[in-house]
């Protein structure tokens, strides 16, 4: 199928591209001996998840246990990370059933989680690894190395936990102290620490200057996005996913309508801090500027154009923020080139439990 | 099933709330003579959307063709609005096919648009309603009444084109002028308007002061969201749309984190100028300032909650903006009280082709 027989607004990921950043994230971090444990939230694509594994991530990581579900019962088993506090009784049940399945750490970051992790998991007779969650500023997590490594003794002491080490999210050079003061409370209390694991993709070729690091959590770079584009971590052929969009209106000589709003391409806004922020770059049109969104209307100003897009005219859009990008969508066309190879499900798309 | 049951996050929809919200702004459409056409890109649930028909809508109005096919397959094909320009081959297929199996119009701001769909449906055989989108700053729509006027004429002229007016988003008493002058050049040249449809939920209990109105295109009324209940259209019990979510972080003494974030609540933010902006209110926690998410986490400013949020704490939270948030969500559940009467779901979630 021609990729122009594919009906708009839709998501479409193209091949090139992405092996290209599957191929050049794997040799940075075999390189530098760190583990890559991709974020599959950003595609939620068992498709996309194999062909990490077989590039040499040694397992995946996923947000919710939902997400994990997904990916485990597509054969995505080697390792799974959830680096989320696992809290009430329906989920600590599927917990149990998981760890039966894959290799599994989740993380906490409270005696209340690992109390609750722990009485689930001795009850049923199994083990479950548990890594601290180190608040570093974007999430949750342990506000001090000294509470860090008193959560950890705690997890290394109670039944059905094998405690396994600490994360923290992003991991910027910046954020190394942090985790080295932890790992020295850790080394005087003689807990182990197998896992030490940073995160981010605009973290990631930096992620050797913290030697702590056994493992890294990206999730962006296979396909990056508009944040990316800016940081230079990505050009536009490897900006791999695109919103395929129709212009449906042009109301002035400045201002054109696409048919993808914020339910294809997300909500995110991208601000470079020269503009009031954007919503997606147009490939064919770079001096389109998308200013704004309705759910189903998309709104670019085009009075930088030469020449200007016209209605029925089809565009390529790179998202800002792929992770909410693939969430809007069931399926994705694979392209190379302007052949469509496959259609893939966002498998673990709304997997938010 | 009780409430407690279900595992979070989870879309919830109060019954008695919603009940009252159908039955509160039927009673002042019906009551002002205006034909209630309910948009149900709000809750795209076919449960609620027959609730809506049964208590007097005389049809709906749906922003993409894709959801328009899923009413129209779950039996509400009374009478079908879509105020979107339709564009490009095969789009054009299936309005056609559409067509021949409810009463079907569509908005269109240009030549293209209407020259297209004369082209499809008069060779096909079929007429199509088609109503001229007036741009009043929402959206798209022709920018002055002249044009407005011209299109309406061109439309009016050709084959397989049914024309029968014009449409605004969205209508306060101000964008009447508009109107009124388009229908006057309209009534010069002797074209008809059956249709004069205003639109939007906070605009609904002024539409009375724009007589011309025959219709009123309403979404977001059966479950409100938190800038209702600022602008006081809807109370805490008739927010009847919250996501169920758990306190599953207690970072510091003043912030909590929940497990839904913006792939639950959507990213959309409320701002009344006294803060930063919410992501949501919190039902138990009033108190609570919702002040950010990542897709994940949500995170609450907690410091003015007297009693404090614990860790377990299971709370319902009413997001800002209903429509992307039910897009998160496969399935809500429908309850009552305490009880969960069913699992109701979002039949026409992410249709945006």
């Amino acid at each position: 199928m021609n990729i122009d027989e594919l009906d708009t607004p839709h998501l479409v990921v193209d091949l090139d591209g992405l092996e290209d950043n599957l191929d050049r994230y794997q040799t940075y971090f075999s390189k530098h001996g760190i583990g890559l444990r991709p974020h599959i939230k950003t595609h939620k694509c068992l498709a996309i998840a194999h062909m990490q594994i077989a590039r040499g991530a040694f397992g995946i990581t996923c947000q919710k246990l939902g997400e994990a579900e997904v990916m485990v019962n597509g054969g995505v088993d080697q390792d799974v990370l959830i680096p989320f506090n696992i809290i009430g009784e329906q989920k600590l049940r599927r917990l149990v059933a998981l760890t039966k399945r894959t290799r599994l750490t989740v993380a906490a970051d409270s005696e209340t989680t690992i109390r609750g992790i722990s009485a689930a998991t001795s009850k049923a007779g199994v083990d479950v690894g548990v890594i601290i969650e180190l608040d570093v500023g974007a999430r949750a997590g342990v506000e001090t190395p000294e509470l860090g490594a008193e959560l950890a003794a705690l997890a290394h002491s109670l039944p059905g936990i094998d405690f396994r080490g600490v994360m923290a999210m992003p991991t910027p050079p910046e954020n190394r102290p942090f985790i080295q003061q932890t790992l020295a409370l850790l080394d005087a209390r003689g807990l182990p620490h197998p896992i030490v694991s940073g995160g981010s993709t605009p973290a990631s070729f930096t992620s050797h200057e913290i030697p702590e690091l056994t493992e890294f959590r990206a999730g962006e770079y296979p396909v990056g996005g508009m944040k990316h584009l800016s940081i230079k971590t990505h050009t536009v052929a490897q900006c791999a996913a695109r919103v395929l969009a129709t212009v449906v209106s042009r109301p002035t000589a400045t201002r054109a309508i696409l048919d993808a709003g914020s339910k294809s391409m997300s909500a995110a806004i991208f601000s470079d801090g020269s503009d009031s922020g954007s919503m997606g770059h147009v490939v064919e049109f770079p001096e389109a500027h998308f200013n704004g969104a309705s759910e189903e209307h998309g709104n670019l100003d085009v009075s930088g154009c030469d020449p200007q897009p016209q209605i029925g005219d089809r565009v390529q859009v790179i998202p800002v923020h792929p992770c909410p990008c693939f969430n809007e969508h069931d399926v994705m066309a694979a392209v190379r080139g302007d052949q469509v190879e496959a259609i893939w499900p966002v498998h673990a798309r709304g997997m938010i439990r």
